[in-house]
């Protein structure tokens, strides 16, 4: 892979996308928006998710399509900040419509930043795409992710809002568009993420994953490699089996490359997808072949199917123009320009707390910075036990975060913040940076913890520790909708918090007890591997991490550990 | 990789592309021709080459850009007929200009189709893309291969030709362009062609090869691989260094993906590409980043600079409208359709020949299947010989040839032919159907054999052999430009027609003579380890073939051998 600073990537990919599309689109706080002017009166139209993906999601921005996408590092999803960003850059206040893939992070982030949006007034609604038959069955279709699909419903999302539609009408056309769209994937080779030295997951040569997810996650199984003709029968396949209906027989269709499957390859397996979809009685409206949703370099295709209404059929077929995708006669970009506001900046002083919350804070700067030591330390490990099961993300989002925290917290103290503050600054740097499920989890869970510790006790002891664990287990719990033994850090930060409240409640003083909750919550970290992840909210095939601990789980009880100073 | 029957992936890629783009694109014989009709009056404008290399070349056939592409198989020159399938499918007697990158095969197949083209008193003129930098130095620029600066000069030969220039000035755009464009790549992974179970080359990891051609050609050496922001320097400087005298700081620029460089790596080395050429004074007339000239799943990245004047500028810019690249406010593929001619069949029947004659066509049958069989069971090692410094394709030319060849054969054998038609018509198969430059050569040579045998002498012996392969051996050197020591399949075939030769000369039988030849045929091939192919003619680095034998050579003293029958 080519990248400079692998942290910085996402920063260095946008930079080179606005000066190569200066007249498409503009950097705004999180991500790109529309270079040109929104009509009057349009509700803004925002998607987003990690980058990786292109021309999925910032390539989909302009006229007719996007307004602004929130982009978050590869195959990471944007922080809320990020979303708060470039929700409050393209705010006109005519609404604010947030589309995107369901997965867990991407939708954490996306719905705390709608909550504080509502919060402030501004009428903003969220939707998570849910095509990928493959990532659960019929019944559960609340759980499936999104995949190449998503393209399709971000169309009709746009088109339906350029069309001067309000949000409750919006709703309902994505609602229904995700209804009536399907897509299948297969993956036959793995890619590597910038800085990586090793392919984030691997298929065995001659097999390919059927089902496979745009970030390389698990399908419904693996399957030998065969002919183009067969693999194109096999999506179709697929792709018809869950037909709604009132099926009209008229489609919109994507064959779309993941990355390195290439365009002649692509091309081979339409010859015979276009075959048998018109075989079976479909007329197929404007179809695409190409790359649309990409993986980085995975080498794989997949194969997307909306099935129109007349509705339907007019907004795919409603003129767009945007850096990577056209319809009709377009403008190429020559409406009136745009500039935006900048995002707000950190906070510039704090009220001063007592002697005893500067002093904590003193030393929670200490602990800051060696759980990012730690933390980085562990990198590649954590990344390897994550690729088991999931994207492989976990220890990059942790270096982000913990190297955030620690300078955020560095800073609040140095700005004369007490213990609570310096909690809480560390959590919103660490939730804007990590990206991520874990990275929002954590912030939340140390802000949590912030407001327990307060800028203004007297004292503080293993009791105020125990307290603060359990508010932070508490909000995790709440935000993420998990529970102990679900194979997430919980399963690490309810032994290590209830250990803490054991000690605190038999007298031991805060570092003894300190000390036995750290050494709690690596066995309970290790113990994970005997779990299997909640199915939906994790990913399929979760069986395949039997036998792993969760990464969240052992970062969490590593964190731990290193809160706390040698003696 | 994504194919059916891996002999049949043009035929199956082209089937599904126009079924993807059916307003811009229609099968004509040898390739693809735009689906809209020509202006009366304009000159059809050609560009081919091997596939494999999507949007390139089949992909900007459209209004504004190139009339026809003839399209080879995987890498593969297309044959001197599918050239002219696709000449006659286009002319409108307003004159033809094929335009194609500088590759020997390509080279010989379109310089032969314009000369039969020109016997029928058609105006066609050639003209071949020198563009990248590495594959020769400046004084042997005439040597250098075609990269994806090609498609610049493409760009600016449509676009002449769209604003109705005549043949002359076309030829004088052309050369202007080709002049002023400038490419260098670099790559970091090999690609697999179809039904190859190992990759084409590799690129060592941690590497990369500095000025790697399209099909993954050695460049100019290794280098260890680098941040982003470094490649981007590397590539600035280098296209840079050839600067034309009267540059005027305006500059078309592609940064283009071989296939496993995805966007977001391609956005992240452009934010360092467009600052250092703006740094040197340049302005970027609506450059490109994206995948314009692909290379399979190579992993690389190439940059193409077309340094502007007033007139280039304005071809660079002109409105176009194809499947994979439109400009400006595009007529989206409404033109009036087209219906285009078919080409002509295969001989029906022959003239009757003498009784030796015919007796000789049917040994020859068997002959040509025996060939075959040799080709079909030697087949991977051919590959693996000429991958050492070629593109890997020989084993592939040589099934495919030796396949159309003995069928050929033994049709018209079928239909009544005797031995000098037999030839002739085995000749033709393998030229058309095995593509690439050996496949060219076999044909021409069979075809010279074939009028040395004729159809009507009343003996033939080892004085007859011998004539007819000198025949052949002179032919393919006139047609290859190449000598003894090149490097090349004559380094067999010229030591055999020699044997052959002296062994008639001393009386010797034709069965002790063939077979003492075919031994010389065998040693010669072996020596051929110890050569340097002669730069320029075949490709840079050639040193790099140092102690492995030319496959032409290997797979040339195979079929004499295979030829004849054992006793």
């Amino acid at each position: 892979m080519l990248y400079n600073d692998p942290k910085n990537f996402r920063d260095d990919m946008l930079k080179g996308y606005v000066a190569a599309y200066p007249d498409y689109v503009t950097l705004v706080p999180g991500g790109v928006a529309r270079a040109t002017k929104m009509p009057e009166g349009k509700v803004a139209v925002i998607n987003g998710g990690g980058s990786g993906h292109y021309p999925a999601f910032c390539g989909i921005v302009g006229d007719g399509f996007m307004d602004a996408t929130v982009v978050g590092n590869v195959f990471t999803s944007p922080s809320t900040e990020d979303v708060l960003g470039v929700a409050r850059a393209v705010d006109q206040g005519t609404g604010i419509y947030i589309v995107g893939g369901n997965y867990a992070g991407d939708k954490m982030n996306f719905n705390m930043a709608r909550d504080r949006l509502r919060s402030e007034g501004i009428d903003c609604r969220s939707f998570y795409i849910t095509d990928d038959v493959a990532s659960a069955k019929p019944e559960e279709r609340e759980k499936r992710r999104g995949n190449v699909g998503t393209f399709m419903v971000f169309k009709a999302a746009g088109a339906a809002a350029a069309a001067g539609l309000g949000l409750d009408e919006l709703e309902r056309v994505t609602a229904k568009a995700n209804d009536r769209t399907r897509t299948v994937s297969v993956g036959f080779r793995g890619c590597t993420l910038p800085g990586e030295g090793e392919p984030l997951f691997h298929v065995p040569k001659g097999r390919m994953e059927v089902g496979q997810g745009i970030h390389g996650e698990p399908g419904v199984g693996e399957d030998d490699v065969r002919p183009a003709a067969e693999v194109a029968e096999l999506l179709v396949d697929r792709v018809l089996a869950e037909a709604p209906d009132d099926d009209s027989k008229r489609i919109a269709v994507i064959l779309d490359g993941l990355g390195s499957t290439k365009y002649e390859e692509l091309f081979v397996v339409w010859g015979t997808v276009r075959e048998l979809l018109e075989e079976r009685g479909y007329t197929l409206v404007s179809p695409l072949v190409g790359e649309y949703v990409t993986s980085l370099d995975i080498e794989g295709i997949a194969l997307a199917v909306e099935f129109l209404d007349d509705e339907l059929e007019g907004y795919w077929l409603a003129p767009c123009d945007t850096a990577s995708f056209r319809r009709g006669q377009g403008s190429m970009a020559r409406g009136e320009r745009r500039v935006y506001a900048r995002a707000e900046e950190a906070a510039e002083s704090f009220e001063a707390g007592s002697d005893a919350s500067r002093g904590l804070a003193g030393q929670l700067v200490g602990a800051f910075d060696r759980v990012r030591d730690a933390i980085a330390a562990a990198e590649d490990e954590l990344a390897r036990i994550d690729g088991v099961a999931g994207d492989g993300d976990h220890g990059r989002g942790m270096v982000k975060g913990t190297e955030a925290a620690a300078s955020a917290a560095r800073r609040a103290y140095d700005l004369g913040a007490a213990a609570g503050s310096v909690l809480d600054e560390a959590g919103k740097a660490w939730a804007a940076k990590a990206g991520g499920t874990s990275g929002v989890l954590w912030g939340a869970a140390l802000e949590a913890a912030g407001s327990v510790v307060g800028d203004h006790a007297d004292s503080y002891d293993a009791g105020t520790a125990a307290r603060a664990a359990d508010a932070a287990a508490r909000r995790m719990g709440e935000l993420g909708g998990a529970h102990r033994g679900d194979k997430t850090m919980l399963d690490a930060l309810i032994p290590f918090s209830e250990e803490l409240g054991r000690q605190a409640a038999a007298g031991a003083g805060f570092r003894d007890a300190w000390s036995s909750a750290a050494s709690v919550a690596r066995e309970a970290a290790e113990a994970t591997k005997d779990l299997v992840p909640k199915v939906g909210r994790a990913r399929p095939a979760a069986e395949r991490s039997l036998g792993t601990p969760d990464a969240g789980a052992v970062s969490m009880a590593l964190c731990m550990r290193a809160a706390l100073p040698e003696e």
